[in-house]
């Protein structure tokens, strides 16, 4: 059926410390590959090129799921193949669920000649979030397709901003534990203390406000958290460590990487971002646990579509 | 002594909605009126030109206990005079004591040749807010001090962002009743839901976002609160009949304004503020109760100095 497009779906950091369940950036790197093209068979074939031995069931796999939602928008039958090399590890804490969905629904609308919106795209791509996680969440999705960093603002109805950023390195720590988000999510309290409340949405307006005016001292102050990360960082090895010294060596700030176990950490130059990927391998170096490091460049530009070659 | 300086102290409008004690934006009307000059007498003589019968013991006045705490960082002994004419009636909600309290430091500081920043200025006139509220809040004070909207991210330690806003209008209606701000704090729950809670710094951002973006429709959307309005609002008659029509004649948005009783809304354009304040007014009007109405706009310049006459 003629054109076959390459799917470059970038990995993303919910959360971003302060913006628990509403912001999230897009780095450069990772990314998954993805190759589509639209079949004479009707339906959905998967096929993996990598060992992460993910289901090819369309309705078990968090592609398959976000692309049955855009075709039922579509409407008319068609056919899909789709196939996935995925980079970014599933259970990072980078999105690598959602770089697959959204990858999966944005190639599908350019083979289709673009009938849907971002926002409609961002929609399809939330039903492979509920089959990862159980909760149709959208603060990875919306940046792996609208690129830097995206405020959902409301998720009923679906409200998404993309913010103005300065020039961000940022430095990413995957400790090789496992952390599941249904885990990390239900050790959260449900009750919060009003006056932590009024705190984090201090540092949220005030973070909002570091990146769109590009105030880098007000972004690092800003990068608190005082609600989620106390508890959700007793799952991640050496968490407290890894932050005090990348503080030290001029990183702006960061925190948990979405619901973890990844780290991320922001800083304005590439020395520093290089220095805190340094002294955070040397962290789990010590202490004998395995990793991958990402140091990167937030994308502004999100998932990268191209002509197969 | 020599000089005498006048100082136009504006009205000012805290929380903004979803920004509960760290927004706050100062307008054109109402401003109290003070003049200020240094006497060859040591201490703080003040003079009430309005019919207030507020404390003119420095110790009990707001704008006598933010002046002590400026002097007492000079260090050297001085004395003033301070002629207040009240035009923000005390308890309407719209910053009257952080008026005070704020023209007082901020024409002192001018008539000790600006030895202070604004900063400090801030922390000078919390004390003033302490005496009228038992709490040492800013979100009065900063943008009566900076002018235009100001976020508190933090308190302590003192950090203010002044945002970029767009052009906006102001519709305030004042009811003629009491709300005491230590009532409609003692009101509030001292815990709320995470997801309530998660909606509210959504909105936050939203707003931040909307106003440093010029964007008027994110504004509107972002104007919401399900944290203090629902329990406030109670203490305000017809608070949900004047929000409901004030949005349906086209303003993009308001609440409470600070803990009350006045409210604001929000338009981009004249004829919309007016309208809205015509509703607001019929509204008081059928239900028998007094009020007063300011048509204003967003003042980006906060306190205004010139020489007396």
């Amino acid at each position: 059926m003629g054109k076959k497009i390459t799917i470059h779906s970038p990995a993303t950091v919910a959360n971003m410390v302060c913006g628990f369940d509403v912001l999230g950036f897009a780095v450069h790197e990772p990314y998954d590959i993805m190759h589509m093209e639209i079949t004479e068979e009707l339906g959905i074939v998967i096929v993996n090129e990598d060992d992460f031995n993910l289901p090819t069931d369309p309705l078990q796999n968090v592609a398959g799921a976000a692309l049955l939602a855009l075709m039922e928008a579509y409407g008319k039958p068609v056919g899909f193949k789709l196939t996935i090399n995925k980079q970014i590890k599933p259970g990072s804490g980078v999105g690598s669920s959602a770089a697959s969905s959204a990858g999966a629904v944005v190639g599908a609308n350019a083979l289709l000649g673009n009938l849907f919106s971002n926002e409609e795209l961002v929609k399809f791509a939330m039903n492979g979030e509920k089959l990862a996680s159980g909760v149709k969440h959208a603060d990875n999705i919306a940046p792996c397709i609208y690129g830097g960093v995206t405020l959902i603002r409301s998720v009923f109805p679906l409200d998404i901003v993309k913010l103005n950023v300065p020039d961000l390195y940022v430095t990413i720590i995957h400790p090789q534990i496992e952390v599941k988000t249904s885990d990390a999510r239900s050790i959260l309290k449900q009750q919060v203390q009003l006056k932590d409340a009024i705190k984090q949405w201090g540092n949220i307006a005030g973070l909002v406000a570091g990146l769109e005016q590009g105030d880098y001292d007000l972004i690092g102050r800003s990068l608190e958290d005082f609600l989620i990360e106390p508890t959700r960082s007793i799952l991640i090895p050496a968490f407290e460590a890894i932050k005090k010294v990348s503080k030290e060596l001029g990183a702006l700030g960061g925190g948990i990487s979405g619901s973890g176990p990844s780290i991320f950490m922001l800083s304005t130059n590439e020395s520093t971002a290089k220095s805190v990927e340094l002294a955070m391998q040397q962290i789990y170096d010590k202490i004998g646990l395995g990793y991958h490091t990402y140091l990167t460049t937030i994308n502004t530009s999100g998932i990268l579509l191209s002509e197969a070659s």
